[in-house]
């Protein structure tokens, strides 16, 4: 297929050719995202207020809103050569079978064994706790894929690493559970009786099958009460879509060699993770005035933090205890349908994504879970690709792009970012195979229910 | 990393490197593999007679012991750039970690949705399937890799797909079955009901959780009952072996580029489709004299037909309805102790591969399951891919092959075939991780109950 058009269907990025620097798109924008406040006090975290819970260089890169490129450690680009540079895939086969005009691009992160692009930035950040001479780190885990990506990075420099992993998960997911103590990670099933927020919730909540916000409570805690421990956090953090920008730059290079400029730029959206290291290069573009594209951020209609949410400071966990961001969110305590599949169930967004959308310079799309699977397994046996379900709600609105393309008779250039793959999320597809797979939104009385206890 | 030697981490052909034909090491064997021979009158199979069983084409290319180079179909190659070139990966984490002077080298088939390297054969018998204008093809698996690559091959070209699972996988491992019925396949438990065949054993054995012996003879059943269906295997076979060279050539052209010379070829044997793959076309030069490679096939201490079994005619199917190959076996009637966690668990060797051992132009290693799954975890921490138990085999030896150039102050190039990833094996991890793991070597008597009903 590559003498019709003459772009190969994948393109690698040779290793000379790989980034050997973030990008920081909150120096490009002009309206910077709202700072962390202290909960206590209301005003902005400091350094030092912050540097209790994450490593010292860590919040160093949380607060830094001017330097565009941060340099990457030569450690993690070697780290990064052991599975990077993802390929960019031109889904010729994808476009055939849709009939569609459209040129289809998706960059695939999912060739790892934490099957998604989050082995990105925990190898980062445990680089940095490394380097800090630190004993380990915690953290939560919600579909797993980001406890998974921090096991192996600690597992590479020699750290503790303890997983606090969202009840239900952990009891659903015990392959993925497994691949985490295969790399040498404490995996504890969240709310636990292991701290003092673990305890109140299930005294409060007993019974209770967890939440990402209590895990979130529970790692915090953990942190700052043992001594050589940090907290990490693989989403909404400014720092977490610095180093995810590399799926950005990467893209960005490889479409500069294959001379093809993108139209429509679409990734999900939980925390904004995968989304905003996708467009971060591209948004940096557009914000300084050089070019011009669309961005749709994806997220699902059971949890539609960008499309039904307000933008207001929040609670970042059940338990309060982190600072507050500001964000378009859904209220700590909104608690997505039992019944949604995917990892998409942060209740607020990122702040830098917040802002990009507040100003208009993105879009958001919300779509239904049935509707996700059936891209997901349309995309499956076209392309060859188990899609993750988080992954599948771009897959979705790429198509559904890719439709409006064949409407309009126009050739676009559709670029979406596939970040994983389903394999241990297969409870869910076999929902979807027997039919048995609902589709609950959120009402206004659920979201009012949310909104009522911002703070 | 590459900077120290100029060779990347990664090594991928492009698209215009990638082999156009496959490999035929039939071609270059002085003494051909034995014929398969009719069971009822053990005279040589004709294409005739073989063309109940096989599609066609498949048949030429069984019999087809002249011809060096077949040329791959234009729509194959099309699928295998879905998600070939697989990458040659030089393995530097792992000299590092055992500070090896050997050169380690991979090649990963695992980065698709099979998990596995079979792919490469199940599009190419599912593509002359359909143009033979079949309706559809019936299969066995194991471990469950060969029938999720098919159902992906049958899905992309609209074939109907039923696959006989062994019955205690198909219990074990829910989530594979669930692949392969989202790519659309019908998925039986074996022994079933729904052939003469599985009656037959069910009444014999009730309560066996079944065997690949067993779950091969109701496929082939299958097959020959049903109007406008055909038999696929997806090892032992020599046309699977050619399908397969595609491995050996991509290795065997990236080593070039690289101006690597190969000391030692390492792959997990089975039935022999990895094996034969990697090392074919490396063979080949052997045979014609003009290079010399060592080459180790790597089973398990559980099932070792090359290393503990006889060279003679067998059975290939428990129920004797295929024809009768001369290979390494145990006898058709051996099954592996139910503790061998891996898919290494065949009675029998390809026939070519019998024969390239029978002359000693290969050797053999059995390794124990514990050793195999120790070096797994190493791996997995130490180069990042959480390998396949069948692959883990091979990884074994590598290491122990390294660790021997250690203490020789050796500074080979050593190549081994990484075949797929772990991640639906979980259970079997578990087991380890959890010191539940045991090793069974079957015994000179258990091998002899086999033999003594070889026929």
């Amino acid at each position: 297929m590559t003498a019709k058009s003459g772009i190969p269907y994948k393109t690698y990025l040779t290793e000379d050719q790989m980034p050997t620097a973030w990008y920081n798109v909150r120096a490009d924008m002009k309206t910077k995202p709202a700072p962390l406040l202290n909960p206590q006090t209301r005003q902005p975290c400091t350094a030092e207020e912050l540097s209790h819970v994450f490593c010292d260089e860590l919040v160093k890169q949380e607060l830094d809103n001017t330097n565009r490129f941060i340099e990457i450690p030569q450690e993690i680009r070697d780290f990064y050569r052991m599975y990077r540079p993802s390929p960019l895939v031109r889904a010729y086969f994808l476009e055939k079978a849709l009939g569609t005009p459209a040129h289809i691009y998706y960059k695939f992160e999912g060739n790892n064994t934490s099957g998604s692009h989050k082995l990105n930035s925990a190898i980062a950040q445990a680089y940095y706790a490394k380097k800090q001479g630190l004993k380990g780190v915690t953290t939560e885990t919600g579909a797993g894929q980001w406890g998974t990506a921090l096991s192996m990075a600690c597992s590479f420099f020699g750290l503790d690493c303890q997983v606090f992993m969202v009840k239900c998960s952990y009891e659903q997911k015990p392959f993925r559970r497994e691949v985490m103590r295969t790399y040498g990670a404490n995996v504890t099933p969240s709310p636990s009786d292991t701290t003092n927020v673990g305890r109140q919730i299930l005294k409060e909540h007993p019974g209770t099958t967890g939440s990402l916000g209590c895990a979130i409570s529970e790692a915090v805690e953990a942190a700052v009460t043992q001594e050589g421990y940090r907290y990490v956090l693989g989403s909404v953090l400014s720092q977490v879509l610095l180093h995810q920008s590399i799926i950005g730059l990467e893209t960005q290079k490889a479409l500069e060699n294959l001379g093809v400029k993108p139209d429509v730029i679409i990734g999900c959206a939980g925390g904004g993770s995968n989304l905003g290291g996708l467009i971060s290069p591209f948004m940096g573009e557009k914000l300084r005035g050089e070019a011009d594209y669309r961005f749709i951020a994806v997220e699902p209609a059971s949890c539609p933090s960008l499309t039904r949410g307000r933008y207001v400071y929040d609670y970042c966990d059940t338990g309060r205890v982190c600072p507050l961001a500001k964000m378009y969110t859904l209220g700590a305590d909104f608690i997505p349908s039992a019944n949604h599949a995917g990892g998409l169930r942060y209740h607020g967004m990122s702040s830098v994504l917040s802002e990009l959308y507040d100003e208009k310079l993105m879009e958001a799309r919300s779509v239904i879970q049935t509707e996700v699977f059936e891209a997901a397994r349309y995309f499956a046996r076209v392309e060859g690709i188990l899609p993750a379900p988080e992954s599948s709600h771009a897959i979705r609105v790429a198509i559904d792009e890719a439709n409006r393309c064949t409407r309009e008779g126009k050739a676009e250039n559709i670029v979406f970012g596939l970040t994983g793959t389903g394999y241990f999320d297969m409870v869910a597809y076999q929902k979807f195979n027997d039919n048995q797979m609902s589709d609950y939104v959120p009402t206004d009385k659920d979201l009012e229910a949310g909104f009522s206890k911002l703070p």
